[in-house]
């Protein structure tokens, strides 16, 4: 079975310019079929700003209202992601930039409103991977940022970190899959000031107990639920830690595993 | 040979709603091989406005800089590129959304500084259709947007007119091409002022009369100069008219050809 690596990058990346860089440069040189999911940054919040349009979070989550569609989808699928294309054509690594509407690759629906509504996000129910697996046979790398569509000539605005997962898993059928999720920090830590107290083994037995210690909480259990969804559906491996795990053997990061 | 219909459509139907939604829907219904390639509209301008950038032309063309730049990414390769491919998808109709910088499909390079200073407007020196032509292999419909790349990591903005006859030319050598530039007139009229005076066929022959008479003049000049520079390319047919000359057999437009 081939390898296949998706390979999620965050804002920490994405606001900075010369990371980005520096990041995609090396991203271009790794061997074998690669997907690259980015997520969205500052850049949708600084242009809302710039045209007067309010930002409505909800748990951290951003409400996606007609206007706010409009701005991710120019800011995700228009800026940074044909920014990224470029950058890494000049690499002499051949990529097109996806999002979930391209190729019909992700389809979701629009999240049911219950204590909150959240607008024009989507729940992904189907991954089509038809057309990027083309693309993989020649040698192109897709780029996915993190918009869908509900099938209907609908965009949505959805989870980055769940298009990597879902992507992982339907390929998990046709490829040995590698999921990568780069961030800020080393790994899932034990003291989360200290990026030296990596845990670099989390499975399903030692999560309880991490949750249940306190040790992980807030914002890492979502990524984490992700994390196992994805290894129960098959995906190979799933890693947590700085986008440099990718290139430096020696760098501790988190491996999440089932047993 | 196969046959690759090659379709231009310009603001008047981006910026309408309706007539977008409905061209679309026959669109999709078209058998056979086909590209569409977008330009702008209004929608670039207004965002302008909103943020407060000026907007400067030269000559009926759009001055790029650096903040116009980001502004024609969101829009184009964005906000209408998305739009487009997922109105598509709703009709069944696979899509991918491609700028030039995608699959490395169209080179250019910044136009050189002459009386005027574009900015960052590209002149077409190279198409690489090998990216395209396996999406098309796959019954996938790729939709271009008016921005195309240095194959250095710059976006460049490029008159959607050369990006489908460059696109047309590029394909002649493997399909039977036709290219059509769909637009609000019938087509070339001897009458500005009377939808009903197409020209239906014009010539190299005709055409120096037609000029040497002023009956072809302005904006329609560059644009006879992209179809007949098509056509001596190897380019089977180019028309211009209504887009409704795509799907109704009887409509009167007209049709280039070499002699």
């Amino acid at each position: 079975m081939k390898k296949l690596k998706i390979i999620k990058i965050g804002g920490n990346i994405i606001d900075n310019e010369d990371a980005l860089h520096s990041f995609l440069k090396e991203f271009s040189k790794l061997k074998g079929s690669k997907i690259l999911v980015h997520g969205g940054g500052k850049l949708a919040t600084q242009l809302a700003n710039k045209m007067n349009i309010e930002v409505k979070m909800s748990n951290g989550r951003r409400i996606t209202d007609v206007a706010t569609l409009d701005i991710i989808t120019m800011v995700y699928a228009g800026k940074i992601s044909k920014t990224i294309v470029a950058k890494l054509q000049a690499q002499q690594c051949n990529t097109v930039g996806f999002s979930g509407a391209d190729g019909n690759t992700i389809v979701s629906v629009k999240r049911p409103v219950k204590e909150v509504d959240f607008g024009y996000v989507g729940d992904v129910i189907r991954v089509n991977s038809e057309t990027t697996d083309v693309l993989l046979h020649n040698n192109i790398t897709p780029v996915f940022c993190a918009i869908t569509h509900d099938a209907n000539g609908q965009l949505l605005n959805t989870n980055a970190d769940t298009i990597a997962s879902e992507l992982a898993i339907a390929f998990a059928a046709t490829y040995k899959t590698e999921l990568y999720y780069c961030f800020e920090k080393s790994g899932v830590l034990k003291n989360i000031d200290d990026n030296a107290s990596v845990i670099e083994n989390i499975t399903t037995e030692n999560y309880q107990i991490l949750k249940d210690q306190g040790t992980i909480a807030d914002g890492m259990l979502p990524k984490l639920d992700n994390c196992f969804h994805a290894i129960a559906h098959n995906v190979n491996k799933v890693c947590i830690g700085k986008p440099e795990m990718l290139f430096n053997s020696k760098l501790k990061f988190t491996t999440i595993t089932a047993k």
